[in-house]
Parts: C-alpha cells; sequence; structure tokens
C-alpha cells in the first residue's frame, strides 16, 4: 500500500491556494505517494482543475472549520472538532492516512496531534525538530518550542528521538548526538544540562557532549538537543539575523546605478548562494514523541516549501521513524526496569 | 582628570602585539584620554618606540605573570596574584585608573573583577552586556554567560543594568526594555520569565513587555534581557551562522573565473555590507554590576577591534554609567524597604 498524506489545507497564511497547488507538486514528484486534501470543497476543488494527471492519487475530504492563527490550543481542540487539522489527524489516527501536514497554528496542533494520536509511552509532550543547513550538511535540531521547563529527563527523550529521525532520513546508523551547552568545560552549564550529560552518556546514543552555539553551523553534531525555550530563541535568533543580513546586502546592491549594475554581473553568484541557504528547502518541522506522524509547516510557507513539508511526511513514514522511537524508548525503559520487555512498546500494553 | 584606562596587555589570542598598537589607536583618537599598560615591560616597551606623539599619555606598569586562556578562574585569582589581569584590575581599584580592559579569559575577568572591585549592593555576580547591530540601529543584550541560573530577580537586576547604559552610551533617557521570550502570548515561556515579566513592569523602566528571538535583530528594543545560558546560545548562534554565510557568499565568489570577475564587480557592494556587520566595530563586552568599569575584549580581536573595546570602557567612564546603575539599584531597593534612602548607593553604606 502506497503512503497516504493527510493534509491540512487551510492552515497557513496563505490556505488552500498554497496547500493544493504543493500538494500536487509533491503528487508529482512522488508517483508511489497519495494524499488526503482536507478543508472547505468548494476551496480546494476548483484548484484541481488543472490536475488530471495526478486526481486519481488525490481524495478531497470536506472539513467545515479551520483553526485560526489566534486561536487557543484548548479552544481550537475542544470547540473546532470539525476543523481541517482535526480531520486530517483523525484520518491518521482512524488509519486512512498515514501522516498529517498542516501549516496551522503550532500549538493547536500540537494539542491535536497529542489528543488524536496520543504520546508513545513514557513520552509526556511532543519535541518540535528541525533540520537546519550547517557549515558541512545539516543538523537536526529539537526541542524547538514545545517544552520550555524541561527536566533532564526530557532532553534525554529528545536525544533519542532526534538521534531515531536523523538515522531513519540520513541513512546513519550512529549519528553524534550533542547537547546545547554555553561552554566545552564541564564547570559550564546549568543544572538540568549537567544532569543530562550523565543520561545521555549512559544512553546508548553516540553521544558526543556539549556543542556552543557556533558548534550548531559549524556542524560539530548531527543532532542538537536543547529545551524548548533555548531552541526556540536559537531558531528565531537565526530566522532575525538572517533576514537582517540579506536585507543588509539587496540595500547595498540596489543603493544607484553602479552598485545594481554590479548586482546584475553578480546575479548568478547570488542565485546560488541564495538557494543554498534557502530555508524553504528546510521547511517541515516534526512532531516527535507522538504514536502517529505530525508535521508542521511554516506559516508563511509558499508553493515549494509545503511541499517539502509534506514530502518530509512522507519520508518519515516510509523510513519507519515512529517505530524507530519506540523501539529504542522501550529498550530504554527495559533497562531501566520501567516496562518489561513483553509490552508493546508502541502501545504500552502486554503482548 | 583625564580618563585612565589600565589595560592587560597580555590578555588575548595575540596579546601585546596587538594590544599595544591598539592603546596608541585610542589615545589618537581620544586626545583627553590616557592609558597604563600593564603586563610584561621588555615585551610591551619595544612597541612604543614610534609613539613619541601618545607617550606622554601612556605609562607602561611592569606585571609578572598572564593568565592563560585555560586557567580556571579561581586558580587565576588564587595563585596568579601579579597576573596582568589581576594589575589592571588593581589600578582601578586603587583610583590610579578609570576603568579596565582584557581581551583575557573571561571566567577569569569575572572572577577578578568581583573580588579586586566588588558588587555594587544587592547585585551577587557580574552580567555581561553586548552591543549588537540591528535592522535599525543596535541593542544592548544581556546576560551573555556570566548567569546561567538566573531567577526573576536577577533578570530585574539585567534590565535595570542595559537600561542604565544604553541611556548613558545612547543619550536615550527611556530605552525600551525587552524580555527575551519565545512568544508573545502570555501563555509561552516558563516559569522565571513569567515571573520576571511582573518584576520589570513595577520597575519603573521603559518595558515593552516580551521580545521573540526575530525581534532581537529586528530592533524591536533597545534593551533585551535573558538569563546567561540564552543569552551565551543565542550570541554563539549568531556568531556561527554569520560565519557559515559569509563562507558560503565567498565560496560562491570563488568558485571559478567568471564568478571571481564579478566578485570584482561588485567588491564596492561587498565592502560596504562588510563593513557595516563588521562585529569587530562591536567589540568590548561591559561587566556590569560591579563597582568600577571592566570591559572584556573578545580573545581574538585585532587592533581594530581591542581599540573599540578601549573606547567603550573610556566611555563608560566618561558617561558615568556605574553610578547610575548604583543610583537606580538604590531607588529600587528603597522602594522596597531594602535600603533606607540615606545609605550610600555606591558603598551600601550610612551617609
Amino acid at each position: 500500500m502506497s503512503n497516504n498524506i493527510a493534509i491540512d489545507c487551510m492552515g497557513g497564511d496563505h490556505g488552500p491556494p498554497v496547500t493544493v497547488p504543493a500538494a500536487l507538486a509533491f503528487l508529482r514528484a512522488h508517483p508511489d505517494a497519495e494524499t488526503v486534501l482536507v478543508g472547505a470543497e468548494d476551496e480546494i476543488r476548483p484548484l484541481l482543475a488543472s490536475a488530471a494527471d495526478v486526481a486519481g492519487r488525490c481524495r478531497v475530504h470536506h472539513a467545515s472549520q479551520v483553526v485560526a492563527m489566534d486561536d487557543a490550543p484548548a479552544m481550537a481542540l475542544k470547540s473546532k472538532k470539525d476543523s481541517s487539522m482535526r480531520v486530517a489527524a483523525n484520518l491518521v489516527k482512524a488509519g486512512e492516512a498515514h501522516a498529517c501536514v498542516s501549516a496551522g497554528n503550532t500549538g493547536a496542533l500540537m494539542a491535536i496531534s497529542r489528543f488524536v494520536l496520543k504520546m508513545l509511552p513514557g513520552i509526556d509532550r511532543p519535541a518540535i525538530c528541525s533540520v537546519l543547513p550547517t557549515m558541512t550538511g545539516h543538523v537536526y535540531m529539537l526541542d524547538l518550542g514545545a517544552n520550555v521547563d524541561c527536566e533532564a529527563e526530557h532532553l534525554l527523550q529528545f536525544g533519542i528521538m532526534g538521534a531515531m529521525l536523523a538515522a531513519a532520513l540520513d541513512h546513519q546508523e550512529r549519528p553524534r548526538v550533542g547537547l546545547l551547552n554555553i561552554g566545552e568545560e564541564d564547570i559550564k552549564g546549568n543544572r538540568i544540562v549537567k544532569e543530562a550529560t550523565d543520561l545521555l552518556a549512559a544512553s546508548g546514543l553516540n553521544f558526543i557532549g556539549n556543542v556552543e552555539g557556533d558548534g550548531v553551523y559549524k556542524g560539530h553534531a548531527d543532532v542538537v538537543v536543547c529545551d524548548g525555550f533555548v531552541g526556540n530563541v536559537a531558531l528565531k535568533i537565526t530566522e532575525g539575523l538572517a533576514q537582517m543580513l540579506t536585507t543588509f546586502l539587496r540595500q547595498e546592491f540596489g543603493r544607484n546605478f553602479l552598485t545594481r549594475l554590479s548586482a546584475l554581473a553578480a546575479r548568478k553568484v547570488l542565485g546560488n548562494f541564495k538557494r543554498r541557504v534557502d530555508h524553504r528547502a528546510y521547511n517541515g518541522a516534526s512532531l516527535l514523541g507522538l504514536r502517529g506522524v505530525s508535521v508542521k509547516s511554516h506559516g508563511s510557507a509558499d508553493v515549494f516549501a509545503f511541499s517539502q513539508a509534506i514530502a518530509r511526511a512522507h519520508e518519515t513514514v516510509e523510513r519507519r521513524v515512529i517505530n524507530r522511537i519506540a523501539v529504542k524508548l522501550s529498550e530504554l525503559q527495559a533497562q531501566r526496569g520501567l516496562l518489561s520487555p513483553g509490552q508493546d512498546p508502541e502501545t504500552g500494553e502486554n503482548a
């Protein structure tokens, strides 16, 4: 059976005009995949007019409500039971789809994913994991904002989940896991980071110790673990700085006739540079720790960026990431005597 | 009496070959200032051969020891009592200099500054405050690594110290103070940040509430307050990302003959861009909360960068930053009944 991805077509800043063409682009690039387009049927159908080539792999599922970007997560969960976001998650739960993707409200997607799909045994809340470009390749970083008051145990779980994701997506058996810290001396770091160091060192992961902020982009690790507060600040600092630098570069090239002329001369180089650091190519954050695949796209994603998020969901299913995480978590729990080896790692029930 | 800055000539990656020419450049740019060059006399003197023009404002003070970059702070404090770093701080304490500057080991400079200069009443540890460029000007950010396990009360103190520094250096009476957080909704943020919000709102500062990571570079605030762990990560993420982007840009322009030709055509624009984001211009972090002025230069600073750090120390003295901080702290303490209004704000003693 081919993978089927449920797409919340109503989420994000643009809705169907972006999400539907992105779904079609994804289907054209993945001849083995299917999608369910969830949302207002009257808005989605007209956008499928020119999609005869992939129509057979693209079903529309009507949903009457939309989660707004500023809806409180609890409200979205409680009073929007027919929202496109909720229905997409329901389809995963019911086994009609293998993953869901949304560019909507992050808090609502977390609450809905957690309520509908449930957490893996031993995990309390989903962690948000994104891929970022580095000097030498890319890095998986988590948590990026779901868990703001973390204990050391949570950081250990992030390490396991990030390592399994990296291992699955990059075919790399023992990705290097680093703990984000502020110095390489062990005298540095806050209390929780110090405790997490011991847990990670004993986890059986390929734990390489501390990584400093600059080490993230220097490619010092394949997976960087941090609490959701620090991770979110790091991600937003990155967005803000990148935007500032590109704005300054654009301003300098646009200053006068001569500088615009030199921009023309350098347009190929600038284009290559832009492609190389294009954040759209990295769109699609994984909500990890759930019993199903749920991927969050940036709210402002365009067609290319959103199709990348769908592709990430597809790959996550394809490479059986959830199963890998569940197995590794249960190994660790068994090792600690918290779960007997006979228990099913995905449900926590006895076999 | 003109300002006299004590310079630890031995600190940093380069030592006297950078610090001495930087001191001379500073003196030439500030005809009202004086310096004391502290360190190995036989290394410093030869570098003064061509400095007849400023020799009258430049005294050499021998120190027989050097704090190494990897010395443990406690060790540097205890067993290197004649280090150039320690002697520079001693000169400030003795009133022979108004400020000290060092590119040496951060932990040692903090420990020595704290031991020799002492903290202002009500402050436990120095906070590290740097200036960063933004889309609209610049921002003062603190703490950048001195205090990793902060309580809300510390964040309040950082707000006060940062605001007084910004007010003094930028002639801006009520700088906008923001608290680094991960969302604008009040449901977001960790426990300590939530508590700090209430303290800052009641502080009498121009507190504008939360600032997200991207808001730092968008210029949403004049002063951004955070704990030392988050601040250090933000600073290092900035360094790493900036380095990655400039490396990629250089690689793309250096790819072949044609791209190198276009770099030639764009060299003026690229030069302007580089100058605009030159981190060297922002070199010189203030250690705030002390009863004297102590400025930390980046270890890898070159002559231009180190002279900027000396200039920052000079300005900090000139604009009476310590006094402003002391007065504001004592106002706050009096308001809370912790210090009677008759007490001297700088010493804590009764007038």
